[in-house]
């Protein structure tokens, strides 16, 4: 089980050391969506252009949770991170909101996590201000889209 | 949009006041799945018979998830929570590690965000502990399954 | 020194003990302001109606703000609050923004500090977010306005 | 292994259901000791009277720590403590500063766990303070005394 | 809207992106200070000299404040701070207790919202502390004194 | 009192400046232990090898709580850490569990704090999970066994 770095020899959880790696310029994008129903979308729609920001409520708490991954994902490395996005796209055909959080840091490790992070309250926290009218909503599509900066060179979603 | 509890009639977001609800005993369940390699579900699965312990590490940053839910969702209220259970189970045929969270408190507000918090939080951790191996790994179907003990009745998802 | 109830005969930092306490219904409300140059409340006049939401971003800092209190205040009792708003009242006069914070909770004690600290966070981040434009801003009377539900009467400031 | 409430029937680690469980007055005492040099502690005692607060310091890291203990102790439930109180005894003859906690609260499970955890942070507070001059200080004999206001009657540490 | 670091061209709430910054010495100092009745100083400046150190907690709330200044400031970067010292300065003429706050780091950016948050927490706990004997009392005068380390040069204010 | 670093030449309490300090690779070791009856230690044994996974949890708290450090240590410098590892080993002759905790850093001041804390907490929860069959246990001889990297060089505890 030597592969999953998370373990040491005996099969217990470490934060693995990442002392002897270097320090870069790392960047993580993910992605996710919610799927609801295509009133709750124009609501939201709607509350972007006037009051009522669910989207600006979202951001907010999407960029303090990739603050806040090192205590929620146990071997998670603290890390200061240098910057935090998250954008929205409506999918009317999809009825969904699709969001994307990228996050940068310059350490000795990445921030896939953060990103990840970051997109699932943003997601979460949509669902938590809609839920008196669609309580059906769905979380979807959570996934790392694109990654580098680490020795393991440069991930692009195909 | 005053169909929105989380909006004053101005539009501007609130901690809405539960002041006037009845405390009762309430249940919420929520699901999610990680979709992964086959030879990832593999490592898992052997991992949770000898060591290696994927499933007991997320499970543990699910329930502590559960509790962080007003620190994570803006609007969210704090809760003093009587439960949290994290159940998961495989899903060869399609690949997935299915979890589920059940959360109980007795309280003027219910426990959805919880349940759905624990559950997000869970499936980023399995996405942690195995993303040296599978990076690919896709977290979805985030959805409430099951919720009562509040005034809009018995929740049962269809 | 026996008035001050956060100290025990000793002179000793206790959390005091609100066990003999009532519970009741309890509701504080505490004012602060921002002074800035007149420009940079046209800045935030301007952005509140189009976009660049300093209010929202605050408000919503507030809010989780008040959640955070007994993280903050040493002795302050961890209280589940019923509800939290924040509300903004510009004053071209003065050229500040005045906040006011509104905390209700059914408890043994009350919630003056989760409203003060709701104000106080609430113009900490109005400061952080026009920093860049107006570095001389000062944050000022931040005080109790109403308190009420507890033993001692309902405070009005007069 | 049924005995271990922390496990259901799986081995599976669970936050118990107290749901079910009364609410009543609860108290827990637990007691430790911090072993020093003893110059180390006459440097302590000179401090309190005069200036270098560390045991001042120390009481209010135990208080915070008691409030802080869902968040350490992963299976703990989230409790409206009533009242923390730390008190300290020096015991020159065996060169230690003697730790007391005492917890209280009303709800439907005890604070043991918050007790120990107080009095745990506080040997770490005053260990910290005081390591620039005796770094081979040791905390031990940490221990529950007292509890009683649950369903398993009244422990007094014989 | 440029002006405003905090939002991104489209007017949303970003944390900024400090990776192409230098790493320098970076210090921020804050001022504030609390009104009170004369006798409620006289209260406190007794306690310092004998027992119950409200201004010895205080301090510690305002140092520990600093530290958690990402968690309050929604785009506020996480930053290992090199130091934060609390001074206060009692002023009977005014019937006040002054604070400062100086915060300093090695960092890509500056420390000036931790110097703000560690005063107005370290004010708040003051008004914790002695709100049994004057609930009257008013925060005020939280500003920016001086600012160094970064591409804006030595800010000192006037 | 100027040989406590804590504490300034007035005896306040401080955070105190690391800035001149050079970074370097430092590494803490801390010891702990939990005596309990004999029949207690062969559950947590049992356990391991097959569910009920007391030592596994209790691993992840620790290392949940070496990040927690300065939140808990008012004076702790916040720190990025590098890895931090939990080992157990069984004393079935003096009927205890052995904890170590090691934690490395590369910054400007050591982590002897994150080690001894992380052993803490660990300890705490071994008791959390076992406290219903075994309220007794008692946690000792936490103290630093090695420290290296920093200005006071290479500590090995004799």
């Amino acid at each position: 089980m030597s592969e999953l770095t998370h373990f040491d020899e005996k099969g217990q959880a470490i934060m693995v050391d990442v002392g002897p790696k270097q320090i870069t310029e790392r960047l993580a994008v993910a992605h996710g969506k919610v799927y609801m129903k295509p009133e709750t979308l124009e609501l939201i729609l709607r509350g972007e252009a006037k009051k009522g920001d669910v989207l600006g409520v979202s951001r907010i708490a999407g960029i303090m949770a990739a603050k806040k991954t090192p205590e929620l994902i146990p071997l998670a490395h603290p890390l200061p991170l240098n910057s935090v996005t998250i954008e929205f796209s409506p999918d009317r055909g999809n009825s969904t909101i699709n969001v994307e959080a990228r996050v940068k840091v310059t350490a000795k490790t990445g921030v896939e996590m953060e990103a990840l992070t970051a997109v699932s309250v943003t997601c979460l926290t949509i669902y938590d201000m809609l839920k008196a009218v669609d309580r059906a909503m769905v979380i979807s599509d959570i996934k790392l889209m694109e990654k580098s900066g680490g020795r393991s060179g440069h991930f692009v979603r195909s």
